[in-house]
């Protein structure tokens, strides 16, 4: 089946026609119709399907006993209302690269598979690539144990409604020891190959990134009888602060974003006793970040300082730089290299992949398909039929040169 | 009983001990408290306690049927954990400067009353001035059916569960014709006359005042992978409208107020699609307060344009500036010149009261007494006693002025 016919197969799958976006979550219909659709892909090209012990499935060409396989692949649900294309492309694209090796007539020395990893998005459960996480130990059973939706059911009784069992959860090191490289095909979250005006790149990085909780507090007060001088308002501090994240994002190359609030009391008449606001920022490394969020935190404490506003910053969440392997990114930058029509810059990323989560165990690299608009996770979602083809033409000559001779 | 008496009296009523606030509720259990207290201190005096038909209380010296009476007053409700001021020190004054006419041992030439507005803040119904509304005619039966409190029950429901009788409610002209000037004493709610000086100060008007809402639309975006100059952030046209608004309220000698806010999708990962914040604004006058808010919109709108952002402006309720009778304050302020002692400012306010939705039918004044913080709806809110001493007296000397001879 080619790229079009594959693709026309998904479309309709968990598509909200309301929003018009995808509503793909574990464990979920629209979920086990993805899974159905890969497993037929899968026994259509008579590669050997399997699932592992946390449900991630799989398509085998030759014997994954061999080891050194080389892997693609990517996920098939979405977040609510997300685009079709954030996680199916990476796998329509891997089934269509194996096409056109054969059409090639390449002779593999590698044992080659196809991935479908579960629960990417972290729709349901509020965890990203439960997965690869799980598969990577860096989620561990128990924790996956407690892992509750918004309906109360935990996440092995999703899995066991959906017909898998959750009994055998957990580390898959024996399975991950035996891939050699893992290349995941992902349409790009931003701009920066529309910018460049190329059709592809290769992942450098994924940014360190964190969330901040800025608490700022002053004292309620009559809206209506309370002069100016006399109030202690926390909201423009929040003010003040929301443009100094942009200012200082925008210096160093970085993002910065003020997207929750929570404001006490919350009433149209009253000054707010609380403004409690949530920055998350991510920069292409560790310094650059670290002076982004500094200065920050230096402005609010300035501004509240300022207006008598207290301040607390408490940092919720950090994930350090995933640097993807140079040795592999640097064979893949070869190989597209030959290309003489294509030129493959490379790049940072600000979002998280199972692709980020494998590379602390495996040799791991990422292909980025241009995304015109740079929207994601969103019904706008969007990549050019062109470049969705040299996406499968790139991941094709990577897997052939890493794979075929 | 001295004024020192009544205040250590009511004190105890409704406050709760968690925030050291009042809860003092319209028809509630505290409510009943208060009630009971203010027909005591009626009887107790030898006045003539009525209830009208909207359940306001009244106390009567002499006969409300010779008209043209002088009636003095405030309120005992509050607003969740207010302060002890707001409507007690009008209600006690008021006694407490009837006891000090009969010990000046002056005649009295007209009928005068104390009465107590139920329900004027409206914390449980979420409309102010209810007792005064309905007997002027400003809240029609119809609608009072239809306030209801957080519980579901409505105003006739509770009413009734209080024992009285929601059968009568409506307009009360004949009881408001019989009234020739009503004058209310009230804490400060700024901090006027604290920088004045001064103990005892004349309302010129409330303010007019208004509530606006921004909706400021963006698009919803991945927050660690769309670039800065990608994004159509609301969160920033809402933060540079906040602190134009500081601005044009600063410039104005006005006050305008962001304290209310709702984000979509309010996630930390996401660039908001919408930002909507409420303005409340108030000023001496209309031309000011027009300026203010017009030079908000501008503002507003430039920064959304800039920043590829949607907004729509909806004035959400408006009520004009409410002048109080000119010559009961020039009345009031020739008496209260007479004492060499006491210099007594004309001030606005840019709060509402039983006297403001009186006013429109009734010559009415107003009376403030210096709150050293400015500080009001807040278990915070204070008056020095020596300064409750001075409002006594200043408010004994009009009703002497008013009605004795």
């Amino acid at each position: 089946m080619t790229f079009h016919g594959m693709w026309a197969e998904l479309l309709p799958i968990g598509r909200s026609s309301a929003s018009g976006g995808y509503r793909r979550f574990a464990w979920t219909g629209a979920d086990a119709d993805c899974r159905d659709w890969f497993r037929a892909q899968a026994e259509s090209r008579g590669l050997t399907y399997e699932l592992d012990r946390n449900a991630n499935q799989w398509a085998w060409l030759g014997d994954p006993a061999d080891g050194d396989a080389v892997v693609t692949g990517s996920h098939l649900d979405s977040v609510p209302d997300g685009g079709a294309f954030d996680g199916p492309l990476g796998v329509v694209s891997s089934f269509a690269a194996l096409d056109e090796l054969r059409a090639r007539g390449v002779e593999f020395t590698r044992p080659l598979a196809i991935v479908n990893f579960g629960d990417e998005e972290g729709a349901r459960f509020g965890l990203a690539c439960v997965g690869s996480r799980l598969a990577a130990g860096q989620l561990t059973v128990e924790q996956a144990h407690k892992l509750t939706d918004a309906d109360g059911i935990t996440l092995p009784q999703a899995m066991e409604g959906a017909g898998y069992d959750p009994g055998t959860i957990g580390p898959d090191s024996e399975r991950l020891s035996r891939i050699g490289a893992f290349v995941e095909l992902h349409v790009e979250q931003g701009r920066a190959l529309d910018l460049s005006g190329d059709r592809v790149g290769i992942a450098s990085a994924i940014w360190p990134h964190g969330r901040w909780r800025f608490d700022f507090r002053g004292e309620a007060n009559h809206a209506g009888t309370t002069r100016l001088v006399d109030r202690r308002d926390p909201m423009l501090s929040y003010a003040e602060t929301v443009l100094a994240a942009r200012r200082e994002a925008q210096l160093a190359g970085a993002v910065a974003t003020f997207g929750k609030i929570s404001v006490e009391p919350n009433g149209v008449n009253a000054v707010p006793s609380l403004v409690r606001g949530w920055l998350d920022s991510r920069a292409a490394d560790q310094s650059s970040l670290d002076t982004v969020v500094t200065g920050i935190e230096k402005a609010a404490r300035e501004y509240a300082e300022a207006q008598g506003v207290g301040l607390d910053v408490v940092r919720e969440s950090f994930t350090p730089v995933v640097e993807f392997e140079h040795a592999l990114r640097d064979e893949l930058a070869r190989i597209l290299g030959k290309d003489a029509d294509l030129k493959v810059p490379v790049l940072g990323t600000g979002a998280g992949h199972d692709a980020g989560i494998l590379s602390g165990t495996v040799p791991t690299a990422m292909l980025f398909v241009r995304n015109p608009t740079g929207v994601s996770h969103s019904p706008a979602e969007y990549a050019a039929e062109d470049d969705c083809v040299a996406g499968v033409t790139a991941l094709a000559d990577v897997l052939e040169g890493l794979a075929c001779r």
